[in-house]
C-alpha cells in the first residue's frame, strides 16, 4: 500500500501555489503559478531520483529506469494545471499520486522490468486555452504543435508565447516517446461512486465530446430608442439558443448531456444591444451516433433560430474527441487490482474527457477513479478523503507493479 | 444661423480623442480620454471668452456672462462621454452645439439679458459606471454625492476614485446652481425622425427607464460528468428570463421595450457550468403604468423560472427614472424656433435617457433632435450629416436668445 499521509501531505503542499479565492486553486496553465507548480513537482522527482524530459508543448515525464533496458515505459500521469476556480484534486491527484508509486517503490525497494515514467501534461483544463487536453493530443497525432502554438487565451495571448514566457519549452520532440501502457488516476467529477458507496471506479470508456464555439452577430443599438422590430438581437438568439441545447440534450437522456459555460456579449455595456455574442456549447455522450446526432441537430437549429431574428450566426468546433473504448487487458488489471486489495469497486464511464483520451490512440491506456463529494468538480469547493485518495493510489500501484513487472 | 463648418470641425476634433476600432468613439467617462477631450473643450471655451466652473462631481459649467446681473443663466448642454464602442455625437453634439450657439452669439455681437452656460455632464452613459446620468442625477438631488462617489466600474473602480485621478474634481457645491432654463439638443438614437425626413423633433416627453440587475447563483460544476438532473444552472435561468422580457415588452407593445445588454458568467470556462451570472435587464416606456407593470412582472416570473431550476435570484435596480414631461412654454419656443427657420419637424418622445431628464426636476427643461443615420447608435456607425447638425443647432440659438432675452 502507498503512503496515504505522503501522498496527502503533497496535495496539500501543492494546493498553495495558484490559491483560488474559496479554498480551491486558479493554478491556470501557462501562468507564473503553472510555473511555480512545476519547480515543485520537478524538485519532489528530483528527490525520488527520477530523470526529467521535457517536450516541445511543456509536457513533463519523469523517469524511475526499469530492469530490461529494452522495455518500453509504463506510463502514469494527468495534469497539474487547473481552472480559474478549480479545485485542489481534478489532475492533481493523478500526477502526485503517479509520485506516489514511486516513492513507495523506492521505500519497498522493489525495482521493476519496464521504466515507469511520471508525467504531467500541459494544458489539460482547456480553460485558458481551448481545446482541453491539448498537450496530450499533439503528443498523439490529433493536433500539430503548430495548430496549439497558436491557441488564444481570452486577451489575446497565444499558447506558443506563454510556453516561452514561463519556460517550459523542453527539446523532446512531441510524440517520440512510445509507451507499454498508461495510467491515468483521476476523481470522478460526477457522484454515482459516492452514491453507491463504492471506493473505486474501473474506467471501461470515456464519453466523447464537440465544443462549438458560436458567433453572433447583431446589430449594436441604444436599448432604449430602437423600436422592437428593429432591433437585430444576438443576445436573444443566444438564450434561445441555449433553452433549444438543453432541450437537445433533455431529449437524448440517458447517456447525454448538453450546456454552456462561456458567454462574452460585446460590448457588454447595460444600454446597447449586443453587436456580438460569442459562446461554446458543450455536448457529450459514451454514444457515438447520439453525440454526433446531437450536434447535427443544434448546428442545423440554430441557424433557424438566428435567421428568425436577422442575426448572423457562424459556429467553430475548437474541440472534439470520439467516444474512447480503454483497452480491456489494463481494464481488467485495474478491475483485479481493486479486488485483490479488498477496496468496493464498479465499472464505471468518464464524464469528463482526460489526457487517457489521447494516450489511448497511441499507447493501450485506462484509467482508476475515487468519488468525489456530491460529484462536483470545477468547482473550489470539491472535495475528497484521504482514504479515498490513499485506494485509488493502491490501486494505480499494484496495477503498475502487474504492468512493469518484477 | 451658426457656423455649420465650425461646428462640424469641433465635432471632427473632438471624435480624434478617444477613438474607437470602427470609426466611432471610446471616451468613456473618467478616462485619460475623458480628460483630454475636457481640456479641448476648456479650451476652446477660453477661446470664445467663457469663464469656467466645476463642481465636486466633475460637471463643467462654462459662463458667458448676461447684461443683467440678477438674471438666472440659461443652461445648455449634454455630455462628451461616450460608450466603449460609441459614436461621434450621442451627447458631444449638444456640448459642442452649445459653444457654437456661444461663438455665433459672439461673431453676431448678441448680448443676452440672461448668462448662458454651457454644460458638460459628467458620465451620462452609465456604461462605465451605473446608473446613466449619474452626475446631473446628483445635482438634481436624485442621488446624493456619496452613492455617485461609490459607484464602481467592472474593475471594481469607484467613480470617487476615478474622478480624483483624471484631477477633475472641482470646488463648485454640486447642485448649488439656480436655473433659469435648460435646453438640451442631441440627435434622436432612434428612426422616425429620419424615416418621416424632418429636420428637427421637438422633444415634448421622455419614457422612463428600470435598469435590474439580476444576479442568479447555480452551482460550478463540470459540463460533462454532471448529469442533466443534478445541474443548477444559472446561464439556462438567465436564457429564460431573457425571454421572458422579450415577452413582456412584446406584450407591451406598442410604447415600450425591453432588453438585454450586459452580462457576466462566472467564472467563464467552456467546461463549467456557471456559478454566478450577473446581468441588466432594460425596461423603458413613456407610460408610467406599463413602465412599472413590466418592472412588476419581470420581478415576479424571473424567481419562479428560477426556482424551477434551483437557482437562487436576487435583483437590484441599479438605474432608474420615471417617464417626463417637458415644460410647455420651453417646447412651444423650440417649435417656434423650428417654425420661423423653415425647418420641418415634429413632436417626439425621447427613448434614450438625457441628463435633461433630471434637469426638469430643478427647471423649467427641453430637448431638440436631429435625425441619424438608420435610427442607429450606441454603434461606432452612428452617423449624421453637416446639414443635419447645423438645423438643431439653428433652432437652439433661437430658442436661446428667445429664452435668454436680447
Ligand atoms: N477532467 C477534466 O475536467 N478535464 C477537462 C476537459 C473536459 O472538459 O472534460
Ligand atoms: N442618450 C443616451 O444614450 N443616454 C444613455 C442613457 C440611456 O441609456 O438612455
Amino acid at each position: 500500500r502507498v503512503n496515504a499521509d505522503r501522498l496527502w501531505d503533497s496535495l496539500m503542499d501543492m494546493a498553495k501555489i495558484g490559491p483560488g479565492i474559496a479554498g480551491g486553486n486558479n493554478r491556470q496553465t501557462l501562468t507564473d503559478s503553472d510555473a511555480e507548480g512545476r519547480r515543485l513537482f520537478q524538485a519532489w522527482c528530483d528527490g525520488a531520483g527520477l530523470t526529467m524530459g521535457v517536450d516541445t508543448m511543456g509536457n513533463m515525464f519523469m523517469t524511475r529506469e526499469g530492469t530490461d533496458p529494452d522495455a518500453l515505459p509504463v506510463y502514469v500521469g494527468s495534469h497539474l494545471d487547473t481552472q480559474p476556480t478549480g479545485g485542489k484534486y481534478d489532475g492533481v491527484l493523478g500526477v502526485l499520486a503517479g509520485l506516489e508509486v514511486v516513492r513507495s517503490l523506492n521505500d519497498l525497494g522493489i525495482r521493476t522490468k519496464h521504466p515507469i515514467v511520471v508525467t504531467n501534461w500541459t494544458n489539460e483544463e482547456g480553460a485558458r486555452f481551448a481545446p482541453a487536453m491539448l498537450a496530450s493530443g499533439v503528443f498523439a497525432g490529433v493536433h500539430t504543435q503548430d495548430y496549439a502554438y497558436g491557441r488564444k487565451d481570452p486577451e489575446g495571448k497565444t499558447f506558443g508565447e506563454e510556453l516561452q514566457r514561463i519556460g517550459w519549452v523542453g527539446d523532446e520532440e512531441v510524440g517520440a516517446r512510445k509507451m507499454h501502457a498508461y495510467f491515468e488516476y483521476h476523481i470522478e467529477q460526477g457522484p454515482i461512486l459516492e452514491a453507491e458507496g463504492k471506493d473505486i471506479g474501473v474506467v471501461t470508456h470515456c464519453q466523447g465530446l464537440w465544443w462549438l464555439e458560436f458567433t453572433l452577430t447583431g446589430r449594436e443599438a441604444h436599448t432604449g430608442s430602437t423600436p422592437m422590430t428593429m432591433r437585430v438581437n444576438a443576445g436573444l438568439a443566444m438564450a434561445r439558443i441555449l433553452e433549444m441545447v438543453q432541450m437537445v440534450a433533455m431529449e437524448n437522456q440517458p447517456g447525454a448531456v448538453g450546456g454552456v459555460g462561456q458567454v462574452f456579449f460585446s460590448p457588454n455595456s447595460r444600454n446597447v444591444l449586443p453587436g456580438k455574442v460569442v459562446f461554446t456549447v458543450d455536448i457529450r455522450s459514451p454514444d457515438q451516433a447520439k453525440l454526433d446526432g446531437m450536434r447535427t441537430r443544434i448546428e442545423a437549429e440554430a441557424p433557424k433560430i438566428c435567421e428568425a431574428l436577422g442575426v448572423g450566426c457562424s459556429v467553430e468546433p475548437v474541440g472534439h474527441f470520439d467516444p474512447v473504448t480503454f483497452d480491456p487487458t489494463l481494464v481488467a488489471t485495474v478491475r483485479k487490482a481493486a479486488e485483490d486489495l479488498g477496496y468496493s469497486h464498479r465499472d464505471i464511464i468518464s464524464g469528463a474527457g482526460h489526457d487517457a483520451c489521447w494516450a489511448a490512440r497511441v499507447a493501450p491506456a485506462t484509467m482508476i477513479m475515487c468519488p468525489c463529494v456530491d460529484g462536483l468538480s470545477h468547482n473550489e469547493a470539491e472535495d475528497i478523503s484521504k482514504e479515498w485518495a490513499a485506494a485509488g493510489a493502491d490501486v494505480l500501484l499494484h496495477a503498475v507493479i502487474e504492468t512493469a513487472g518484477i
